[in-house]
């Protein structure tokens, strides 16, 4: 066990029809006037953002809408939602969606509080204060619901960069499994294989002996694992999608690395390049390198591979347990090779080079030089 | 999976020497003067104190001394203390101590802010709201410092009755594990079958098939036993020590329930009884109760008990995983029967009539009529 500071002030309201609750909410925390960031039409369609608006409504909370988030979601948007929320005067942000809409609400909540162009802060400046940030899930996958963490890509600059700051943790997360009902298998499988990167970085780069923490681990990724074939047989499954729903909020609210001591990201690392620039879905890029990282990771602490082995697969080696990983991608269909995303061989060094600016910003550049990043990535050729 | 609402706002800081951060916590969160509440005189005598001390003039923190809560904290006790906070017009409670003085820290934050009896709300009138608490915990076991529960006992009626209230969180608890090396071995024991049975209590009662929660159980308990072992063999293992601290917390900060539904605290009902006409320590109580309790519930839940079995020890039946959980709270020197504290089975009535009381009070007595309990304990003559 190592120091550390535990921080989780989100409220979470789980369980069917509750983002009919919002209104409630927003109301008890005195406010009166939210922007209401959503993706497609799909929230349209599916007539969710009926049920939001007419929560709103019933509180007297008056909104202004700003749809149009896209997946890995992208720096001029995003300012035209900052200048939109100051333009209104909004007092509270209410993300309707996925994680990539939550993040880009999350990065409006910073940009409407401050004079300075927002990239500023994805490129390292502190962030000092944000609004409030209320959401309603849609897709169970990154953990952006309750944390304080939030990725946007600049496309021009193809920089996908990240915020991490106490004052983008959302207020109020509402988690309704049921409108993950109908999130199609493909991306189902993507948000399984990013709720179990975001465990693994930890458990695999830490120093050894944090026991506890290692068998929290394994019960999120054994959960995963579990519900995901549940819902690839039966996608309406509705216990399997709630205990995915929860299992993939605690894959990355903080829980599992408090104490772990110092940790990196570098699976993250390398798939926010391959996405800055192929913009391919964040979770099958990370089922491309995660198995190549892991092949040559292993040698660096073999223990803990065999532990993954034998926990969550019951096999006796680390390179066991990293075949039988790779294998569980290919079985729920997400991919496991560049050329499945139309990335060829040749593309390696941007991609690496890429990766390193970002290994430079997040303090492992010499862990993950270029030359050992597309090293890695040669192994998923 | 079942609706649930999860906020648990506490801010933890962890590790060693973080007492002295103690201060300028209290200035961050605009606090100018507190009621220093701690029990007996160990924590004079190892400095603890002094440095608190130190920490809060360092910050121009005011306070006023309220030491003597004892374990199984007193209302007459509590009452002094709500009076001293009321005179001296503290902003703030600060707990040095154990899971009792975090108990009666809480219980006076209520009734420092009411013209009531703070005895009230333990007999069910809903708090409303309590000054802001802060602790600084010295004794891993009862996850009262990242919890809103307090139980408190009226020695006179013969009453150990509890409060639970959001107000009640502490804001800041600060965990320093070294605080834990001079727990003597026998409290550490029952500090061990504290926090086993507190994720005991839902991981039994609860409906079936919430696996995520029973896993996370599950790496609690292995947790706990394996680092107890490693205490008793060498009572300032710092790893075991620490690991053994954040388990305790995370068994009893609404983490493991989540999501379970419905489930009931039946040890801790037989086991209030006990202490509160016996003043045995909490632990001890608990591993007499547990144990009998196990056996008379065994049928009501069989496939649960074969997992708690199979997880935990590695057996076949339930029957076998009660028994192992018997023979190693014997072999941690924790009472598994009553004569073994002074208690006769000529007790047994009074004990069940006590218990069947607060069956009532917690909306079980259907289920625990005061012959049921009876029936329970003489499993523990």
């Amino acid at each position: 066990m190592f120091d550390f500071t535990f921080h989780n002030p989100t409220k979470i309201i789980f369980g069917a029809d509750k983002e009919t609750l919002i209104g409630a909410e927003l109301k008890a925390a005195g406010i009166s006037r939210v922007l209401l960031v959503y993706g497609c039409n799909s929230v349209i369609k599916s007539g969710l953002l009926e049920r939001v608006m007419s929560s709103l409504a019933a509180s007297n909370i008056a909104w202004t809408q700003f749809g149009g988030v896209v997946s890995n979601p992208l720096l001029a948007h995003t300012r035209e939602g900052v200048a939109l929320a100051k333009q209104d005067q909004v007092e509270a942000i209410l993300a309707v969606g996925g994680g990539s809409v939550l993040d880009e609400a999350k990065a409006i909540a910073v940009g409407a509080l401050t004079a300075e162009d927002v990239w500023q802060f994805f490129l390292g400046q502190k962030v000092e204060r944000a609004l409030p940030l209320f959401t309603i899930l849609t897709l169970a996958a990154t953990g952006s619901e309750m944390n304080g963490n939030s990725v946007i890509t600049n496309a021009s600059a193809r920089q996908k960069y990240n915020i991490s700051s106490p004052h983008v943790y959302p207020r109020v997360s509402i988690l309704n499994p049921e409108l993950t009902h109908s999130v199609p298998l493909n991306y189902t499988a993507y948000s399984a294989v990013d709720a179990i990167t975001h465990v693994c970085e930890g458990y695999f780069t830490k120093q050894p002996g944090t026991r506890l923490q290692d068998r929290l681990v394994e019960g999120i990724i054994k959960t995963v694992r579990e519900t995901t074939e549940l819902i690839m047989a039966e996608p309406t499954h509705a216990k399997a999608r709630a205990s995915f729903m929860w299992a993939a909020t605690l894959a990355l609210n903080g829980l599992t690395p408090a104490g772990v001591g110092k940790y990196s990201f570098p699976n993250h690392m390398i798939e926010h390049a391959l996405s800055a620039i192929y913009n391919i879905p964040h979770g099958a890029g990370l089922s491309i390198v995660m198995p190549a990282w892991m092949k040559w990771y292993c040698p660096q602490n073999p223990d803990q591979f065999a532990r993954f082995a034998r926990e969550i697969f019951g096999l006796d080696s680390g390179e066991a347990g990293i075949a039988a990983l790779e294998q569980w991608f290919i079985k729920i269909k997400s991919p496991v090779r560049l050329h499945e995303v139309g990335i060829l061989a040749t593309d390696i060094e941007a991609i690496a080079k890429n990766a390193h600016g970002l290994a430079r910003q997040w303090g492992i550049a010499e862990l993950y030089p270029q030359e050992t990043i597309a090293e890695i990535l040669r192994l998923a050729v």
